[in-house]
């Protein structure tokens, strides 16, 4: 029917696999392996189950404010959403309306492309370097005039943190268009670009509670960025939805920051068990890009990515592997507990002699 | 700065006030006055909070399979999402890509007009007769080629329900772009168009639990289409986000769905109250639609509507009141609990003496 003609067609994204089985070792989407803060524990038998009739307060007051004493970002230079891919899909849907194509690496977050073709931006994709790494001067608009920047740091799925010295650069090249730091793994390691909304108006900073902060399932999201910025995002975001965030995630947010303690505890958790995994997995063959993010991007110097990634499938331990050319030899694994990873070492050993 | 040139501005949707007193009778947002029911208060003592590290099922699987056993509609037939706004923003953005006109009353649900500026899709607003009743007539595709037609039913603000015969024949009559039916309130007395996705592929049927089922703060709305158009609409989601519905709008909306006497009590003590109350306002000089929603719309024979709405916020009694030249003498008032429109009417019986 003709219907059919004017309906927007996409490939969507597709996320890595969310098994139901519970034995599964799951090192495939970069969740946190601790559970989040116990605030969060206590504060969900004080839900007020009878306020759950009204509406969410719209401007998620209670969640922005709790951001904006943790980060010391004014409040009107704060944006959240239903996890960081909301709000990138919003920035996107906000401030990429060029027709000069939108820029970001080869190898990077694989929805990157994904929103510039639901939103039909014209994107181009700049080859990282042979050690993955990202030239930057490949992104000066002198060299080719852009609509936007997007760049991962640590970058995905390598893990490798780019000084933020080098995005300052970045930016300076590039006032006229709006320039996103997906900062999804910026706990574990790399340096944020947080600083630099104060000197750029056209930055936007974005972090998430899915990784470091354990609520993937809470799905919470933020961005920070200059104050016409983020009244830009807002004008959108209230243009789309008046009410993203429904009431156990604004609560659940706040008690998840309030733990500052626990947070630090379980990052640096995570970064011990990631380099212990680096020595194991050097030992055993696999070399890797310096991750500072809580995955490690590896490929073994004589067994194939696929050949290892369904062997640990049917071992019951899930990796995420991608097949596009630059990086089928490669796995990302997540890092897991301690007890998680040396099964996986474990079986790899066995699996490799 | 230049990169403000390629910025998407537009002017949000404004929802009504969601007070922090709890002191205020809230009759502004159609709420449900009553909480959910009781088998949601049980479910949040039992959500795990060792699971939100890990992401929701981006499938929303329980919550589809407990509308699809409800509604006896197979699964590949329903679109889940972040309230019906979050539904309806991507219907827009899934199917109203033509250059002619989306086509919708000149009043109703102030949010139509919003997201066609937002995805910029060109539109036309058709006036509701004398008696704020749709013209059918006037959305036959041969009188006027369109990209799309939206119906709210019951129609807000008027709170009419038309009969879903009209609605079939303007179906017949627009085979070849999307018919949105819009029914957010329609438990409250209306005739759901549900039966019609089985004969129109072109068809989405949108519901909300943010009223009859007194989840506002969760957040959940759900389509009903055919499985083509569904498949269509879940592509632009995993486009845009692919894990929408956190873990406790899962788990409550189920709990919710699952008590279906408290859900038609809830419904039967809100339209005995309604059909009370109109009564009341009859006797105090009131003229109003014949409301088949949970709100009257409803106007004095002497006082203005601003008048009227500016005493009752005074009074801490909070309605809804729009400017707009055809409709600023009328208020929307929610139905809320019967003591709470004792105390409305109470106040209205004094003001107008």
């Amino acid at each position: 029917m003709s219907w059919e003609k004017i309906v927007r067609k996409v490939t969507p994204y597709v996320p890595g696999e969310q098994p139901k089985d519970k034995n599964i070792i799951k090192l495939n989407t970069n969740e946190c392996p601790y559970p989040p803060a116990p605030g969060v524990r206590k504060l969900l038998d004080n839900i007020k189950y009878e306020d759950m009739r009204l509406y969410p307060d719209p401007e998620a007051s209670v969640l922005v404010d709790a951001l904006s004493d943790y980060y010391n970002v004014p409040k009107d230079q704060i944006f959240v959403g239903v996890g960081s891919d909301d709000v990138l899909s919003m920035a996107y849907l906000t401030f990429f309306n060029s027709d000069k194509p939108l820029l970001f690496p080869d190898i990077t977050y694989s929805f990157y492309d994904v929103w510039a073709e639901l939103y039909k931006v014209p994107y181009k994709k700049i080859p990282l370097n042979d050690d993955f790494k990202i030239n930057f001067e490949d992104y000066y608009e002198e060299n080719q005039p852009n609509g936007g920047v997007i760049i991962a740091n640590p970058n995905a799925p390598v893990g490798i943190s780019e000084p933020v010295s080098e995005l300052e650069k970045l930016i300076q090249h590039n006032r006229n268009s709006v320039v996103i730091i997906d900062e999804a793994y910026i706990d574990f390691g790399g340096e944020s670009a947080l600083p630099l909304i104060e000197k750029y108006e056209n930055v936007l900073v974005v972090q998430t509670f899915s990784k470091s902060r354990a609520m993937a399932g809470m799905r919470i999201g933020y961005a920070f960025g200059s104050k016409k910025l983020i009244k830009y995002m807002q004008d959108a975001k209230f243009s789309f939805n008046s009410y993203t965030m429904n009431r156990p995630s604004l609560e659940l947010g706040v008690a998840a920051i309030e733990d500052d303690k626990y947070f630090k505890d379980t990052c640096a958790k995570i970064v011990a068990t990631r380099e212990r995994v680096k020595k194991e997995l050097s030992g055993l063959g696999f070399t890797f890009p310096d991750s500072k993010a809580n995955f490690i991007f590896a490929k073994h110097e004589r067994v194939s990515g696929e050949e290892l990634f369904l062997a640990l499938k049917e071992k019951g331990i899930y990796v995420r592997h991608w097949s596009a050319d630059r990086i089928a030899d490669y796995l990302r694994i997540t890092i897991g507990t301690d007890e998680e990873m040396d099964k996986l070492i474990a079986f790899l050993k066995e699996y490799l002699a």
